[in-house]
């Protein structure tokens, strides 16, 4: 038997339904901060990746040879590809530039739960301004975004990278060593061993120090004044101090980034909390260009997720209306009725199967359908229906044109 | 410089908007009909699509091996997909089972005008019924959506299979030859080739037959009839005679086809006019399974060119509201306005970049914002927002309150 590739999922009808209306309501908010929706292709040449995230990127990329001998990979992520996109065909555009996408993304690791080999982001660039409020607006856009969702339960942490970064300059760290540093923040033993025990000490106290007083470690204090305009403006978007906490262990492990990051966590998700990651990076240089970028990629799987493990996904709707046709001389009349459903943009269906009323009805059970409408001879001459209430079991008749007007009303 | 490579395409916020509002509308019409979405994952086992399609569809798909030595494939439709997901999760789904899917597809051939390699289907199954009315609601949804759409310069060709099967079978013509008259039913040489002379002439004529005519050359004229009664359904989806025509020479191409058939094209795409094609299939023995299904897949691609082409898709939205804060002091007002307007769902963006007045304001200009809102020290101290229509260059200031609940109404 032929399965579904390891890693990867089957969406069926509920799931699909939830997460078009999650993916909707994203969109919508995104394009009230006055975002427009792009898309890039599901492949594209492996060096853009490479060049990106460096070689060992290779090990966890579905990368492939195409027919012509093209090096070609699925995207692992969208930054990259949006980049390359603007640097070929919209950076004539005037800025800023405001995208966002949606789509899947793949990454050839050894699935887990939360974590799979295809998934879905959601993200957006904001390119062009490189000003505290651009980074406000940007943190700004994925918090609204989950709470317009309904999200509640889910924390914000908020750092820029160049004070870390300025903290080890002053103090001469070489270039090396702070590499080391970003991937060793929550292990005191290994900062020990890279710092030593002196800088070490002051770099511990240091990274756990209120933003208010982080200005005694640092001559130059001008990143801790633009993370405090950053805080100033998300004032303005209803987001206060009391929604984020300032972590200066952020270090979003890539090298593009540069300045005001932050991530968000989803507490009922368990290990794989991370909802989203973003941040202000400059992916100019791939491509001869100096523009610098705010963008945001949400985990649209571990969202939807969240979202249910807080119960805030409602079911998807049950099948409408189910004609049953009881008769060759009741079709005509049935399927008015049926067209008449489905130009209201109500989800109606028709026995197919010309199976009897009682097959017909427990189908109708189980397929889940709210109501049967059962057409016979006697509705014909009459022009009525008899609509049956598939839970409860009631059944009424109702004069056709009453029974339709009922259901305008009720959408 | 890295490219996006051959064959794929960008797509930029116009055509995005244009894309998602067609295919928002088709899902739509799919979800009136009662059928539910459902997404498969982008590659599957490269053995699906050869028991499938037979061991030349090699040469045309993107296949590879991935790192734990897989052999696989993005798909190149979704038919066998989707059937593999129904054998592996949902046979035991209460039948006819009503399912669709939109999403990009995948093959290896040289690009040209209206052909990617990569590209978008918007497809349906039906799952489960053997009649001709279900036959008939697989033709008619394809149908009411493009008529949904404005399409209006479509045609559509019909067929069932059986018909040229058992004309063949009566005349003894083994199945090899079958096979062969199959791809040469356009091309009365080798038809004359295959079948010899005379065998030939009749079949000819045969081909161009009315169906009204066609039961002279049967003795078994049950696909005959079969054909009139899902013609008849058709009736009652306001789809008439002279919606379509009768035409023998649709063989689909692929064995898996066995019953009705039926093609769309768009006549304002030139050669490569074919929109949709689809009809009755069994792919259950790739799954020791008996089922029958009838689909249809719509080249998405193509039927947003062919709207585009009859002036059927709107512009997109332009940015609506832009607005330019006059000093530090007028931030926090600024921002109000702002987010009132996003709260509405009315696209709205702010100055970003702390341009000046005149350069913001030609920004709003050329990103093809509707209008600009001025805000300085008087609209702070008066509660009023000054709006520039920036198309007429018209100005004028209203109370805060004012302006808001006129975008209320205009919405």
């Amino acid at each position: 038997m032929i399965e579904k590739p390891r890693g990867t999922r089957d969406l069926g009808p509920e799931e699909m339904s939830r997460r078009r209306k999650v993916e909707e309501e994203l969109r919508t908010v995104s394009r009230s901060f006055g975002y427009h929706e792009i898309m890039t292709p599901t492949f594209e040449h492996t060096e853009l990746f490479l060049k990106r995230s460096g070689p060992s990127i290779v090990e966890e990329i579905y990368d492939f040879e195409d027919k012509g001998g093209r090096e070609i990979a699925l995207r692992p992520e969208f930054t990259a590809p949006v980049m390359r996109m603007y640097s070929e065909s919209m950076r004539e555009r005037p800025k800023p530039l405001k995208v966002f996408y949606f789509g899947p993304a793949y990454r050839y690791e050894r699935p887990q739960s939360g974590r799979y080999r295809e998934f879905w982001h959601f993200g957006t660039e904001l390119i062009g301004p490189d000003t505290p409020r651009a980074d406000a607006e940007n943190i700004a856009l994925a918090i609204s975004s989950l709470r317009k969702l309904g999200l509640k339960d889910f924390s914000v942490r908020i750092s820029n990278l160049q004070i870390l970064d300025i903290f080890l300059k002053e103090r001469e760290i070489p270039e090396e060593k702070r590499g080391q540093l970003y991937h060793a923040l929550d292990n005191e033993e290994d900062v020990k061993d890279i710092l030593g025990p002196d800088t070490s000490d002051e770099f511990i106290s240091f990274l756990n120090t209120p933003l208010s007083e982080l200005e005694g470690y640092l001559q130059d204090t001008s990143p801790i004044e633009y993370l405090k305009k950053v805080l100033e403006t998300l004032e303005f978007y209803e987001i206060k101090e009391e929604d984020y906490t300032i972590d200066l262990r952020i270090v979003r492990g890539l090298d593009y980034y540069q300045g005001v990051v932050f991530e968000i966590d989803a507490h009922g998700l368990g290990a794989e909390e991370q909802v989203c990651g973003g941040g202000d990076y400059n992916l100019g240089d791939l491509f001869g260009l100096d523009v610098s970028s705010k963008g945001f990629a949400l985990g649209f799987d571990r969202v939807v997720l969240a979202l249910e493990d807080e119960g805030k996904l409602p079911f998807p709707e049950k099948g409408q209306y189910y004609i049953i046709p009881i008769g060759e001389g009741s079709l005509g009349y049935s399927y008015d009725v049926l067209d008449m459903l489905r130009e209201k943009g109500v989800s109606a269906d028709i026995e197919l199967m010309d199976r009897g009323v009682g097959n017909a009805l427990s189908y109708a059970d189980r397929a889940d359908f709210r109501y049967s409408i059962l057409i016979g001879e006697d509705e014909v001459k009459e022009g009525t229906v008899t609509i049956k209430e598939m839970e409860s079991g009631e059944q009424k008749t109702l004069v056709k044109e009453d029974f339709l007007s009922e259901v305008e009303k009720s959408e």
